[in-house]
């Protein structure tokens, strides 16, 4: 076959999967935002469907045949041309969707679209026992995927590498080990320290939901966010979701008294957005044009909440606006109290939550639970008892009830085990892009405080978005830094700011 | 072929077009509610690749053989069975369905989908030329939807036959004209009266949207929507649509000086919505399990709507609450005044504004305009003046702009030609049917002033939503009265209520 018909032919059958995910796409953002009680079950139905229907045209064979004639051809002799990234991601996707019987694939896709609305309920009502059924059901399937896809050594690096593709069990281990070696003294430092921030500023005072909306969406726009492409909602966990080129939906959720919860939602989801609102658009829906895993993604969110939207520089710019908005709540508030109590280290039950110290402690724990779910059998029941140990264990606290423990998070509701680890790794990848960015970007900070976050913008355009999937997240760490994915730089940005903000020597 | 077979064969093949049928129903809502600007080209895509998959599936020959084996059989010896609706159903759209390319509906489906953005831009700005170049994009592709389907007498009939099923111009053209014979004098004798009411009580007070949105919530819920299974939202023409069992959404528009625009548009799309919701969920996606047409549906939205939410009865029940909801704007309002005002007639340029008596007009100009276009050839740059003569002629005004003019309706920009005289004969299956209900359930009045809608809900759910499509709109009609469609039901309550009401004679 005619390599360069093969290109054309798996182009426009790629096509085809990017309208009918992007589609799937809009019924999961329904189902979280809009979707009344009652509608859950056809709206399985409806999901199953378009993914039983993307997933037999992914795994024809045909396409093995349209691959192999451009994988023996010149067209992807230079490995990081437009066609030869294509070429090599279609063909992981294509040998991991082979994998699953297309049977398999829609029931995971029922299961998992009717146990979010039970899990939804379950949380509200803080009982894990309603939701337990629907959970295990979904782990033996998940543990079933894994045997479906194989792995080396663990069951769980076959749901790592599907999250954040390369990754390993072992390497991810080795990281979060050596973070935890030196986070655990500084968080006790800080613990310790005789400053303490006024977190009651932002965490107990009146903040009208309807200007905390208009002020979040005045932050992400500053940010880049465009708006004519983008919408915000409310959602009982925020996400954010692409529906196609110009169509990027985030959602948050509003606690009039709380400032923190939904702001720094809005700017993580504008984080993700802002990477897909830039990936390049003459590629949507191929992998030249998608973004590279997880992490890097997470990376994204991470940098414009924390790295961009918890610094100084920031609230020089944007405290002004905000006291505008809330003058009877801020009217006695300085710039550097309210700036100290948004970078506030707490230890709590809700990772979504999380400050930037104890966040990842709130990861290494699923990270352990997830493995010995799916590597050691840990049964269904065990699991609230499992985590609330843990948690003991990491953070100190004992878990008043479910709903702030094992079932605050949605993810395994839509049987995404192996997903967690790849926000702590955000993080890293975060912090080490950030830490060239300051470097290639001497006075970011003078324009940070001049509310022009343009310049970092496109800087994580030309390092980052508009490679798509060119680099593996791996190579693409050592492309736009120099070095292999470390620990060190967050560490070393985490104990720079908090040292200065706790007056820790 | 085993007919028995044959039947389960296409159930499954009818249950597999509801789901894109529906999905595609999600993608449509989106687009009027949520989707941002730019969002446009890829949701035109998507609509247009379901459509085409539906179209695909609704027209490959195997469905020909398969109701062939059907239609020969004792399957459908009563012709009343739930297979012989069905059976009969299938065949009519297939034998349509079959008329028309699939390239064409792709063709037309991105078209349509595309002219939504541009016509919602053009209303904004009033500006009809605009839109021009797409409208007639869109008619050239209607003539030709016209010629595919084929038709006796003149094209009109063959669109019309698409939303009325067996309905002729003829035939609409002869009740029009009946009703407009005794209506225009009516009309005058009411514009004449000295009796007049106030309609600044609800078209000039302060309603805050909010407090408007509970209201409707409430009174729709009072009717019997069921909440669990659908929404409210806001669009900018107001509208219903079925995601699926268990999933009924609406939408309204808010003025906050205007009580009545939102509150009868809530009532409107409740009737609509109520329709969905008792047809019978067994057969969902299926004839026997869909609403007869459109005129059919229009008829519930307009009985909840007028019969019911505009009557004497009603307010007794409902005023105490409205003045609960507002109470510094009605605290000086009398009910019966309240009453009036949301009857007043009032000749004015909006169709979805326009009060009962002078509603047909609307229609009865666009059923003319459409003839025009369709059978004559009027070109689209004259589409503006011609409808501007009308009106003055039937509703004695000069359209100030176009968007309160021929911009004011989406339906031709999603190039639904033909479908405006089925309004019209909702007004007329309405008012023929109420009668019937009140002359079987002799308390009504009663019951609506102690707020109990059930009796009419069981009664409409019993003649009318559990039938399905097992009849067509004028079986249907003899059916549940007894006799075929007449103007004179309509025209008697009209007569009765309004001379009541301006102290006729």
């Amino acid at each position: 076959m005619n390599p360069e018909q093969a290109y054309q032919e798996l182009l426009a059958r790629a096509r085809e999967l990017a309208l009918i995910g992007s589609v799937n796409g809009v019924l999961g953002w329904d189902q979280e935002v809009n979707m009344p009680r009652k509608g859950a079950a056809w709206r399985a139905e409806q999901s199953a469907y378009l993914a039983g229907l993307a997933h037999r045209k992914a795994t024809t064979p045909e396409i093995n045949d349209l691959l192999s004639a451009i994988e023996e051809s010149d067209l992807v002799s230079d490995p990081l041309s437009d066609v030869a990234v294509n070429a090599r991601e279609w063909r992981r996707e294509y040998d991991r969707a082979t994998k699953l019987p297309t049977e398999f694939v829609e029931r995971f896709s029922r299961t998992a679209s009717l146990a979010q609305n039970i899990w939804a309920e379950a949380r509200a009502r803080a009982d894990f026992s309603l939701y337990a059924p629907k959970l295990d059901e979904l782990i033996e399937l998940t543990r079933q995927k894994a045997e479906y896809y194989g792995y080396e050594d663990k069951p769980y690096d076959a749901l790592l590498d599907e999250f954040e593709p390369g990754e390993k069990t072992e390497n991810v281990k080795r990281l979060f080990a050596g973070l935890r070696e030196e986070l655990v003294p500084f968080l006790q430092e800080i613990v310790d320290a005789p400053k303490q921030p006024d977190f009651g500023l932002v965490e107990d005072r009146e903040y009208p939901v309807e200007r905390q909306r208009i002020l979040g969406e005045m932050a992400s726009a500053a940010l880049g966010l465009d708006y004519a492409s983008a919408r915000l909602d409310v959602s009982t966990h925020p996400f954010s979701t692409n529906f196609g080129p110009g169509d990027q939906r985030i959602t948050t959720r509003f606690d009039p008294r709380n400032f923190g919860d939904s702001f720094f939602s809005i700017l993580h989801e504008t984080g993700h957005a802002l990477y897909e609102q830039n990936l390049p658009d003459e590629f949507f829906g191929l992998p030249r044009g998608s973004a590279v895993s997880l992490g890097i993604h997470e990376s994204q969110s991470r940098t414009w909440e924390n790295l961009v939207g918890r610094s100084q520089a920031f609230w020089r710019y944007f405290f002004p606006l905000t006291r505008q908005i809330f003058p009877k709540t801020l009217s006695d508030v300085r710039m550097e109290d309210f700036h100290f109590a948004v970078n506030a280290v707490k230890p709590g039950y809700i990772r979504v939550d999380a400050d930037e110290v104890t966040y990842n402690l709130h990861i290494m724990l699923r990270f352990e639970i997830e493995q010995a779910i799916i590597n050691e059998g840990l049964p269904v029941e065990e699991i609230p008892a499992a985590w609330n140990a843990l948690f003991k264990a990491y953070l100190g606290l004992d878990v008043p009830d479910d709903s702030k423990g094992v079932l605050q998070d949605i993810h395994w509701s839509f049987g995404a085990m192996g997903y967690f680890p790849t926000y702590a790794l955000g993080n890293l990848y975060a912090a080490q892009f950030f830490a060239q960015a300051r470097n290639d970007i001497p006075d970011m900070d003078v324009l940070f405080a001049a509310g022009n976050f343009e310049p970092l913008l496109n800087w994580l355009r030309q390092r980052v978005y508009q490679h798509g999937q060119r680099y593996r997240a791996h190579e693409l760490v050592q492309v736009v830094t120099g070095k292999p994915l470390s620990y060190k730089p967050l560490m070393s940005y985490l104990r720079d700011k908090y040292s200065q903000l706790y007056g820790i020597a």
